[in-house]
């Protein structure tokens, strides 16, 4: 059994514990929320300042030019395309998540049209619902048919009638993880394109996009990137597809010279075409640190590729978390929700608990340890949820957390009324 | 003829002159570009670093509920209101101006769907080039056909056969302003619904959406609403369409209730469906502060509408710019392409010049007078643009702009090659 002084241990023999430095986190806070907002770099306010004060507010038009804005899209790709297995020039940032995934969504439905059999865009019942509600969209708009699945459905459910996959990577409730090259491979052998949400991926697992053959990938930059609240996304596209045709956001942003002011559009070539009105320059200087921070990571790497450092740490986080809470919480109703085998897990672990997940959630905010509550339906019970950024926690961390959720347990703390009291966001 | 005494004469009189103090403004700089990107607002990179610090960094993800993010596209929104003849709870602030326009045309479109014989989209060949790419895209993919025509062709070319009626209300090239009200009646005459961007309105000229009985409207945050380099835009519906279907970019954010997690959307009611994804928190604050900047107008206004007192000495800078260029340059070949009548015209003022207009631009920027430069086409000769921000800009300075015209031309030093390489903006 892991002890406190072992969690110390494991501490100081982590090659990437100094990582931790690059962030301001509040004093207090063991923060396992980080999959739904990650923390503040320490760079992004000054360098948040800097656009602010020096190239919007001395530089002003000219800094489009000399300021390099127009870059920014691009340059930021190319980063996060060393996170998730792509190359340069296959990556953008812009835009949110739910736009990008219409965008390329779109696209894949485009390819299809042509075949008349296939009419089914297949996901998953679980699947996050911004994801499902763009889904639904375009499926009623273009003459396809939504069809929603359980997990363990995949992939006997796919079939020559389907035209795309669309499947989150990292299930946002469970921690689940799909095996993407093997998907993938199910579905292109139908003849099926994949779209991959990598939401609860990009900066927490190792993707390998071009490696899986995947077609098309969008992920946020405000989670594990840490890019800061509401920060652009991410749009990857394989470039067999890239340049295949325009999308439906047809903003002047993705055309090829949007400086000739031409009145028809003409796409730019590759995924550049992804970008449609003009961009959130401020907000993209923050997800430039957010992802900064990550690809700091790769100093520890061996050359393995930007995420394998990382993930060692996430799981053996995971791990300890598993073996802490089943030891420690025995006898409290809490069941493991995420996959115990590391090939399946993301970086976070979901307990459920058929009483009260929410108000013990409370509980431990209350205490500085922030997880979250995701409320449960006819297929899954209350969830509480909790994730781990190897960046910035490490073992005593864990332990602290777990030592809080058996106090809150053991002393019945989250019976109080105040921590039962539901409000839209915990 | 007005001299530069007149000019300081007419600051020291000037009740707005003290709104200049609220911006940041460089040295030796007069600019003539709050058309294309507004100024900084002083508030704007202390309100910032402290959503960075304070509601990032320390407050994390607590903030959604304690610093009010959720209802940040509402809230700007009501503040723009104010500005454009619109009420609260009718426009939200969010996203960019092509991606919202694509939601309203899309909703406009879908309106008209079953009328079969209505199947045009009009609108002028020298729109803003977005939005012509925008209704490009969507004509193809909704059976509909753009059709583009000359300012002089309307209204004679509004037919039965209309469904929409596309227009920016101040042409971004020529500052030509249309009636909104007569148009639109001429347009609802058919049984066409109108589409107006307000680019290079909100902010610069009285805006009467409601009064117009205008359908749907989008516009811009970074231009004369001084939101910051690609500040998120806004979108309003009259209240009679805004809760008739689902917009396309069916995000979780324009949900009835988001944090229900259902798998199937059902949209907010009013505007708040126009929402999509995440909302983008450090940029919405940056556009908040801008809108202040304008909004601080109302005080010098006697009840009269927040943009009546800053439309009287927007037309009286116009108006004396365009005196001076004519009376000091003349003999230069410079031609006057914004409308002389003061209902016509917005808050800029365009020249042409069949030769040099380009390099005549570079050499003003060079001397720290920044307009900007628009190339001409077929029906247009090339340009060169000068917005008048009556918040932040004197009499003096537009003295002084026409001083420096005066110089670059009479010494020809526009002739020179440093001058004359065009580049992707100016």
């Amino acid at each position: 059994m892991t002890t406190l002084e072992d969690c110390r241990a494991l501490d100081a023999q982590d090659p990437l514990g100094a990582l931790r430095g690059q962030f301001i986190l509040p004093d207090g806070v063991i923060y396992l929320d980080g999959n739904s907002l990650g923390v503040l770099p320490k760079a992004a306010p000054a360098r948040i300042a800097e656009v602010v004060a020096a190239e919007w507010g001395q530089g002003l038009i000219r800094s489009w030019n000399t300021a390099g804005w127009f870059d920014l899209p691009q340059r930021l790709g190319d980063k996060v395309a060393r996170l998730i297995g792509a190359a340069p020039g296959e990556v953008v940032c812009t835009d949110s998540t739910s736009v990008n995934l219409y965008k390329v969504l779109f696209a894949a439905l485009s390819q299809q049209k042509q075949h008349a059999g296939r009419r089914l865009v297949v996901s998953e019942r679980s699947n996050f619902p911004t994801d499902l509600y763009i889904a639904e969209s375009l499926c009623r708009e273009r003459g396809f048919t939504l069809k929603l699945v359980d997990e363990g459905e995949l992939p006997a459910v796919l079939t020559e009638e389907v035209a795309v996959l669309m499947l989150t990577h990292v299930n946002y409730r469970t921690g689940a993880m799909h095996d993407m090259k093997a998907v993938t491979a199910a579905a292109h052998a139908v003849g099926a394109l994949t779209v991959w949400d990598l939401a609860h991926s990009a900066g927490a697992v190792p993707v390998a996009l071009n490696d899986s053959q995947a077609d098309y990938a969008i992920g946020c930059g405000y989670k594990y990137l840490n890019g800061g609240p509401g920060a652009p996304a991410f749009a990857w596209v394989h470039t067999k597809h890239a340049g295949q045709f325009e999308q439906p956001l047809s903003g002047w942003w993705g055309h090829a010279a949007p400086f000739e002011f031409t009145p028809h559009y003409r796409p730019a070539p590759g995924v550049g075409r992804y970008l449609c009105g003009t961009q959130p320059i401020i907000a993209l200087a923050g997800l430039e640190c957010g992802i900064d921070s990550v690809l700091a990571a790769e100093a520890f790497d061996g050359g393995r590729g930007s995420m394998a450092a990382l993930r060692t740490k996430s799981l053996a986080l995971t791990d300890l978390f598993i073996a802490l809470v089943e030891a420690r919480c025995a006898g409290h109703g809490l069941s493991l929700v995420t996959p115990r085998e590391p090939a399946r897990r993301g970086s976070q672990v979901c307990l459920s608990r058929n009483e009260g997940a929410y108000a013990i959630v409370q509980a431990l905010i209350a205490r500085g340890v922030i997880g979250d509550y995701r409320a449960g339906d006819a297929q899954m019970p209350d969830i509480l949820r909790f994730g781990f950024t190897p960046l910035y926690l490490g073992f005593e961390d864990v332990w602290n957390a777990v030592e809080h959720l058996v106090q809150v347990l053991e002393t019945g703390e989250w019976r109080r009324a105040e921590f039962n009291q539901k409000n839209a966001v915990t």
